[in-house]
């Protein structure tokens, strides 16, 4: 995969919430349009003002946002996931299940909200290796 | 951002679809819960049943499926795009936007819905360049 596109209702406070929430710096920003940010090698996150989303596919009906999605952001260490939650919510998130140990692989994590309703997982994952060629392990 | 995680009724139809069509080797199987696949550098999809996405996410309310999001995925030319198309819809998929082309930055794309309904962009796009370190650059 080298694109995740979200319908986006309000990319001002996406744009505030990324930048500040996350320390992101956009790779592309159209306002009222478009905003771009780079996630994870050769990745990039773009946030589509949800109008236009529909239009690209298409599409008669609109979107009313974003659902059944997931987005995780792994973090060092347990201490991390609680200061990176806070930093999210001073930065216009909403807390959906706060920092505590989750069901499967020793990980620690919650869930913060974006501005638009999009759910990240912030968690420490011990059983969660990348190798040199990017190649993910679990164990 | 290291993990995607889809709210996913049918996961056999999922396991399927991401194997026939695009002939991704599962990272984790476990039938009727979640199934894994790595999807990039670094980045692992996780297709989880619906029910316990909700569960995890500590909610009473159940999620319908995914919808606001497409996952992209860029192909060498114009003719890959209309071929991978063509293998996602023998796999299970249904066509959302025939291949053509897009409205910005020179891409040809078509749209394919895997059987939960999750949006596939099939693209080309030229002015998408991916450096050693995994820095894009769009030009």
């Amino acid at each position: 995969m080298h694109f995740l596109t979200l319908a986006t209702a309000d990319l001002d406070a996406a744009r505030q919430f990324y930048r500040d929430g996350l320390g992101w710096t956009p790779l592309f920003d159209q306002p009222g349009e478009i905003l771009f940010f780079q996630i994870a090698p050769g990745l990039v996150l773009g946030l589509f003002a949800a109008d236009k989303f529909d239009q690209d596919l298409l599409r008669g009906h609109s979107t009313s946002g974003v659902s059944g999605v997931t987005l995780s952001h792994n973090v060092a260490d347990r201490a991390a996931v609680t200061t990176t939650i806070e930093q999210l919510l001073a930065a216009g998130g909403s807390i959906v299940k706060s920092a505590q140990e989750g069901e499967f692989g020793g990980i620690f994590h919650g869930h913060v909200a974006d501005p638009n309703g999009v759910i990240w997982e912030i968690a420490h994952n011990p059983g969660w290796h990348i190798d040199g060629d990017g190649t993910v392990r679990l164990e």
